[in-house]
């Protein structure tokens, strides 16, 4: 396969992905001796914690998209492809991709994680993911279009009814935004419609929500959404879904719902090539404490897709952006330190603290042994998100989007514009 | 068919189109004694005038377009239905529609125009349409995939050449649009690529551009698109694109280009069922004077789709928002006078003026004999647009991407979100 890259006198890192590890490490590498090839199936970074608000109508994706090429405008040493990858010859220290072979001295894995449906291949078929922009644009338009359906099928209430599968923070944003529709926007819109029969349940395999959080956290999302009409069932593990009944483990909970939206889990999003003896839990590449993976020397992995197991953390760190940050700027640093022959610096993790939305006024925020609720974790939450969202337009265009929502009770983006097309017929009038 | 509104004591209007007429017409209707149903195959309304700058990266979708339900949250006496229009039976006063058939007292056919390509199926089938959102989205897609493709084959030059058919407002605006990209945007993305091989051709048939404007304004707008690069060639018709070559009328002026958008011309989107006699030039619906379809007492056509002969307007009047809406309007008042058994108004235009825009303080402005241009022009297009512009938050939203982009040279949105899928292989290397 040809190389569409030549190689220059520098050595090469190929960084692999665009998200929060990607985007760090090449900016750090900004001043190094390398040559930085970085490449992404899409020509933007997506801020991934924001997704849900493209999913349910209250921010556009541009807004929470950044093109990689304007990132790196300025840095004279990368360069960036836009490529798919379909595998990797650690052997012959190269990248097979959809333009072409791209060779390497140094290699890294951001590739991230990608929704694990844990086998169930009919509910991977029917379920709604949201890991991405164009998966979170179907959902806002399956959403709407279900509305619309229910018009015409007035019997017709599984139309109306959502499971998110999933406690974590994205089931728990998407549940509580989806409540916010059902109170303040979707009523206003739909008139004919009796919003009764629109529910919304949140369903966790665990005992608690927000299992990544403090347990105070986990009974205050829990509060919070039930507050909002939110039915909240624990200890509940979906097993089937045919695109109208949810079977789950317990006997009598099963749910009729026209939408599933599948935020129970993920996996390392690991190319092919990486030996499958580099694998952990959760698909992901097992490192060691310089993010090296086991097997290569001159291959590296951060962030979400690499399994890290230290003293504090025997499981791996958490899959969450801060991470995937540090490891990046950890890595920098080492790749200078061989670049001049120089001893590596292990990695270790500095907890920022985690937050979840729930709605209007409403967020959890744990920092070390501080936790917060209410008013004031919900004006964190937005400062830190306005924060990290790349872009200053980005971050004005959110924010005006924000204050509007608030104000107004309303959302602003309930268009339809390509319509989801639904990969079966809804099974009408059976049960 | 199943009649999907069951019909009430009110006489019924219904309104095929959410465009300028359709929701004009509709709101007018707020006070009347009808049932007013609105039906579109989209949820929301494109305000077509700035398609142009989504598929060239300056807005996002969201901003041009509006949701009809919340256009409508206010309106008890009308209803709104997502339906795509099979045929119209006027002896059965019905519609029959994607979801169902509905009927009506008076049947206002408000669907405006679409695309021209003159019976050239190949031309159909490769160039680029910009009639609406997912259009432009494609375009937007297909222009930054160009220059990626680009860097992987250098040797293929074709693929940073554009033609733009069609000198009218909407090939004008797109052609200086795309010269602002080559001048100020993409350079900085695409270091690896030399931008004097970047070609952008205006292609008109007729001698002049603007051809609905003053002959200054024409002179004005060539003017400044070939002071920005762009190469403007008249008299010139195409008659041939194969995915590689442009053919045109003229000895010597083919061009080659992966890309061509299609701004030639508009022909009635017609529904079925409405019988050839009534379709006069550009396949447009005879009217008389009250805006009835000739041969139906009962059925109304306003806007593009419309062709109202008249002694100051003997080809009917221009396809443009301002007529759409004073039909509307005049259309309203008429329907009341029906209820009532009152006599009709005939309809009179009210020509306001028109303008188009070219790039930075570049614009022309004709209102009845003032002709302005440059600074003063561009800022009146500006406020004229994000006038009609409906809904406050989009305002806002566009203003401050237009703010944003004149302080910093910059195009905010340059994601390819959902890639455009060519209809055929480039066929690479051959001449």
């Amino acid at each position: 396969m040809k190389e569409v890259i030549p190689k220059t006198a520098q050595p090469r890192v190929l960084i692999i992905g665009g998200g929060f590890g990607g985007i760090t490490l090449a900016k750090a590498l900004k001043k190094s001796p390398y040559q930085v090839v970085l490449i992404d199936k899409n020509n933007y970074h997506t801020f991934q914690p924001l997704l849900y608000q493209v999913a349910t109508g209250g921010l556009e994706p541009d807004s929470i998209a950044f093109p990689l090429r304007k990132l790196f405008e300025k840095q004279k040493n990368l360069l960036f492809r836009m490529a798919e990858v379909s595998s990797i010859d650690v052997e012959a220290k190269r990248v097979h991709t959809s333009i072409g072979a791209i060779s390497y001295d140094y290699l890294v894995l951001a590739t991230g994680s990608c929704t694990n449906f844990f086998g169930m291949e009919q509910v991977e078929a029917l379920a709604m993911g949201m890991k991405n922009i164009p998966e979170a644009l179907d959902l806002r338009s399956l959403i709407l279009q279900n509305f619309e359906e229910a018009l015409v099928e007035p019997e017709y209430e599984a139309l109306m009814k959502f499971v998110v599968v999933g406690g974590g923070p994205t089931g728990v944003e998407t549940a509580g935004a989806l409540a916010e529709l059902k109170r303040f926007v979707l009523p206003n819109d739909y008139p004919e419609l009796d919003f009764h029969k629109m529910e919304i349940h949140l369903v966790e395999a665990g005992p608690r929500l927000l299992a990544g959080m403090s347990e105070a956290s986990g009974v205050d999302a829990r509060e919070a959404l039930e507050k909002l009409g939110v039915k909240v069932w624990l200890n509940t593990a979906v097993e089937e879904y045919d695109g109208r009944w949810v079977r789950t483990n317990k006997e009598g909970e099963d749910f009729e719902a026209a939408t599933v939206i599948w935020a129970a889990g993920v996996e390392g999003n690991v190319p092919e090539g990486v030996y499958g003896e580099a694998l952990g839990n959760g698909r992901r590449i097992e490192v060691d404490e310089f993010n090296r993976v086991n097997l290569h020397p001159d291959v590296f992995a951060i962030g979400d897709v690499a399994l890290m197991r230290t003293a504090d953390w025997p499981q791996g760190h958490p899959q969450v952006a801060p991470v995937a940050i540090q490891q990046a700027e950890n890595l920098a640093w080492n790749l200078d330190q061989l670049a001049a022959g120089r001893e590596l610096r292990p990695f270790s993790y500095y907890d920022k603290g985690s937050m979840a939305t729930i709605g209007r006024n409403k967020a959890v925020v744990d920092y070390r042994k501080l936790h917060l609720k209410g008013l004031m974790a919900w004006l964190a939450w937005m400062f830190v998100h306005l924060l990290f969202l790349l872009g200053f337009r980005n971050k004005l265009v959110v924010f005006v989007n924000w204050v509007w929502s608030y104000l107004t009770y309303d959302k602003g983006t309930r268009l339809i514009i390509r319509p989801y097309r639904r990969k079966m017929r809804l099974p009408v009038g059976q049960s």
